[in-house]
């Protein structure tokens, strides 16, 4: 049995790797760590795991720790897995991380966004974790960076077609909007009940940091340098994420085209699922709780404008379910285990 | 005392119209009708109401509905206006009338997006009632077709920027999200409460029977055929509206000119408030219950990319607000008169 | 590979069931039932099941669906179940039915609250599957009457103190707040988004059919007629169960002794969950999505007043999940397999 | 034009005084204060309020406040305003404070709950504002002690049955349910959207500081020490409290009796409104954004077990409305001026 540690593991996403993975049929959760609540049992920081785990929050100890753990997921606010990841590799762990540090190729760009980067050396061995994309890279890698969960729902749908030539890349605007788990567990006014319910806005308009993640991997992707035009908005509910992204067709593609280009690309792959009827676009209800990304697309044949939508569970999708998948391809397991 | 009546009260419209009207200084209530409520006094449908009207739903009778009232509110489906408001305004009525009937100025975009139009000799005599935009036409007429919702929301940013020729109009994107009173009170699937909490979606992509509305008037303040893509959402929220809208700027102005235009336009205009501060944008909860319209703006230098938000009540300047300040205008009360 | 059919599978219990059971590793389901979707693709109801089940909804007819099942679960409106379970308990089905039909051992109480009672023959047969409670009973029965919602909550944590007489059974009350998806799918103004958001009420004081069901069962385990006054309540949210019970301790028990005796008494079902600190009661949001029913008590020492509160997800230990819990017990596998 | 002072304008208290009193006709609000946003624009502090008024936030300072004032609510977390309202009162101001810490009348009880009162010799002065039934003793006070929003919803409907005899005062329970507002504006992981939403729960079971208060006031009604068992539980909704009462009838009265009795009590006072249907029982949608109390009941004649719901809005009947409506009777206007 794979053993398996969180460092972090009360936060959101923390905490959705501990329910994934206390039911995970191929390993074993041996260690989580929380500064916060250090020797408080997991459930009584997350009572609805109360009677489903019996773990105990620890202080991070990177020997004790990596005496119990084979795999480990660090999901910490950025900027702290740049010292503990490379510990965590020297001693041979294998290491998913989900915060920013590792999802760049290029350190300029990090560090313009967001701090000096001091663990160059081991950023290079980092793979992007957009799971369906990489796959055989992530599969022979031993350190990930999970994606954000944005960029999740952008350039799932966009690949495919962008390899393709299918889309015209100077033109790409991603209209986001993120349930209120996105935001992280800690409290702050934006985030108090009263001031996101029955409420809707955007935020950081072309400012947030997902955007350089999406313009580096999608400029990789298309051969040249790609803006993308990126609003995030806050949805009053928990759980969920859509994306509603504006480009336009490349040449005389039909929608069938379209669709047929993602459906070959995600034959394969369970977690896509493509919706071929424009009346049932995605809802986020679809996905929550799930792993799934729902992706449907429209094409106005009269102005060539094409309208994708996309939607995922934040938290499964956009962060956690995808670093347990990330988990499985490393470790040759069937990509969906211990996933809904 | 100017006397006003409701026809269609038990609607959202409707009854946001009666909660309004209510405590209006310059007008009473004297008439509202429903058919399915014929008989029963308004507060057992609307409980909220009790103790502060004691109006008694009526059956629609254009004779004695004539006597009682001055002004006439028509807050009905599409099609039904149809038939009541040319007999309303042969008896010397002022209306304004919420539905999509009387908006159109082509009867042939109307017919191919609702049905035949069998008034047409009084479309001709009817203002689109967009308050700050076509307020001296609104302030002379007999017949106000109430704006939609969405249209409200892309209308008022853009219609000073196309004038002043700030904008590329060949560019333009609405993604647009509302509440759910938006889709009315009538019983359906999509509107059960466990079909939308903790949901969102886009429904009718390209395919709203807005757009046509908005590409209308677009078109008349650009002087050439407008194409407007537009994409709507359902919020998991009752009341509220914002439209993301995307475009490109034209020449080099600044972000300053163009706000700067946009005070020059709204100078006198109480309910449109410009935002300054890009990171505190538009939040439908500020406008909630008010008949406000927030504005804020974004240009990306770079790009040339512009963004603007929107945010109203959809019940309130999307609706029923909206018409009380066109009743202001044409009775020549100040046009905030028992608005908030 | 025992083989499993839903009738009625389109509801929100129906589903649930659906969900379940899809995933269930010791049983297949086969076939399921939709009057209203026959011929429609599960997933293409409820979208979220797309990619995990292809099962097609039919119209319900004895023999073909007999041909295909081992183990069925009714899920429908009551007194439908009364001309179709008699057929399948012929046939030899082990049946779970979901509505009241089966639920009453006293057949004038159930044909006061609901109609004449059809199936008398078979009602006898039939046990209450509170699964906790009567375990033994539903491992050797062929018909089981799942629980209502409401009485999971009233009666988990009451009949243990019941039968060791620790409380005074005169003196009892139910203030019970429900999720809107106990109200079922079908379209209702009373469950349009925007006449539940943001709203609570009671409902039904004093007159909600749980309540005979309640008393019913009280009766039996305290050995005389008891009365309870339960007043249900409709919360703003999805998914979800919560009551508070009052009523008299008997003697001197203190706290610690009522608290014993319910871990005593549930020391062996995972599925009840005791709370030991009043400061953190129960709360929907840890149960929602899972088979639990949380309990946490206080108790005034100068006054004898006891407060329990038990919180469950109604739709799944207050219908679903019980449901296959019970199916469990039948035939013989661990009661939580399957579940959460 | 009365000046009034706000102590305490910026949480969600003082925010609705500050919007009920910008528009109040017979008074103008003249200075705000605030320890976290002075020098702050209100309205950059609560957005809807732009364009609504151009106060900005000021530091308190009490020789200055009170040149501009002539009354002045205090809007502070208790024990603040034992050390201001003395100042305030000696400078002759008439006083409203909406904290805890002059609502009592008997200082040890006080002091058991909260902390030493240092403001004893003006405690005497001081009235419960409960505005319908200390009506004419609130009219002569200059120093009134809001009450709390869950004593006025238990309150209102217990205080005529009791003077008339009509209910038994040794059982009496209270299971209140509040909205998250109640939690006030300071950040905290209880008030966190993702903690609150889609969950309900009980808190400080038995250990409310709500609970002394409201016994106090009903020991004096009664005559004699009464017991109050009382449940406060959580809403996932920002504004609205809904309490259902348990208590018995004495003698024989009917349900028409109590009810009778309840509308001969508050005949002239229309904030309070008596719902005489069963069926249609208090909603917190009914009294949102307005100072209604709402007030069902309903008596089961065989176990004399009665049942009152009672609704408002926390933050204006239970708070800010009450208190303008104080401020309405102590200088002689309607009481319903400025309010709805």
């Amino acid at each position: 049995m794979i053993r398996v540690g969180i460092v972090g593991a009360t936060g959101y996403a923390g905490a959705e790797l501990v329910k994934i993975l206390s039911s995970h049929p191929h390993v074993c959760l041996t260690s989580i760590t929380s500064r916060q609540y250090a020797g408080t049992p997991f459930y009584e920081v997350f009572p609805t795991m109360r009677g489903r785990t019996d773990l105990v929050c620890e202080n991070f100890d990177i020997d004790s720790f990596s005496d119990k753990t084979d795999v480990v997921f660090t999901a910490l606010p950025h900027k702290l897995p740049l010292s503990i990841v490379p510990k965590l590799i020297e001693k041979g762990k294998k290491v998913i991380d989900l915060s920013a540090d590792f999802r760049f190729s290029d350190v300029a760009t990090y560090e313009d966004y967001y701090q000096p980067h001091t663990a160059k050396e081991i950023l290079e061995k980092s793979v992007y974790g957009l799971s369906e994309i990489y796959y055989e890279r992530i599969a022979n890698s031993c350190l990930v960076g999970n994606p954000g969960c944005y960029p999740t729902t952008v350039l799932l749908p966009l690949i495919p077609l962008i390899r393709n030539g299918m889309i015209d890349c100077d033109f790409l605007i991603a209209d986001s909007k993120s349930g209120v788990s996105g935001a992280g567990r800690s409290v702050a006014l934006g985030t108090h009940f009263c001031e996101v319910n029955e409420g809707f806005r955007a935020y950081k308009i072309d400012g947030h940091r997902h955007r350089p993640e999406m313009e580096e991997v999608l400029s990789k992707e298309a051969g040249k340098k790609i803006n993308l035009t990126f609003v995030p908005h806050l949805l009053p509910l928990t759980r969920g994420m859509l994306t509603t992204l504006y480009t336009k067709v490349r040449g005389n593609h039909s929608s069938d085209d379209m669709m047929q280009c993602l459906e070959t690309f995600y034959k394969n792959r369970p977690f896509v699922r493509l919706l071929p009827d424009v009346n049932q676009p995605p809802d986020v209800r679809h996905v929550q709780n799930t792993n799934f990304c729902d992706i449907g697309l429209h094409l106005n044949k009269e102005t060539g404008q094409v309208v994708i939508v996309s939607a995922i569970d934040n938290l499964v999708k956009g962060a956690s379910g995808q670093a347990v998948q990330n988990m499985n391809i490393m470790l040759g397991f069937d990509e969906t285990t211990g996933l809904i």
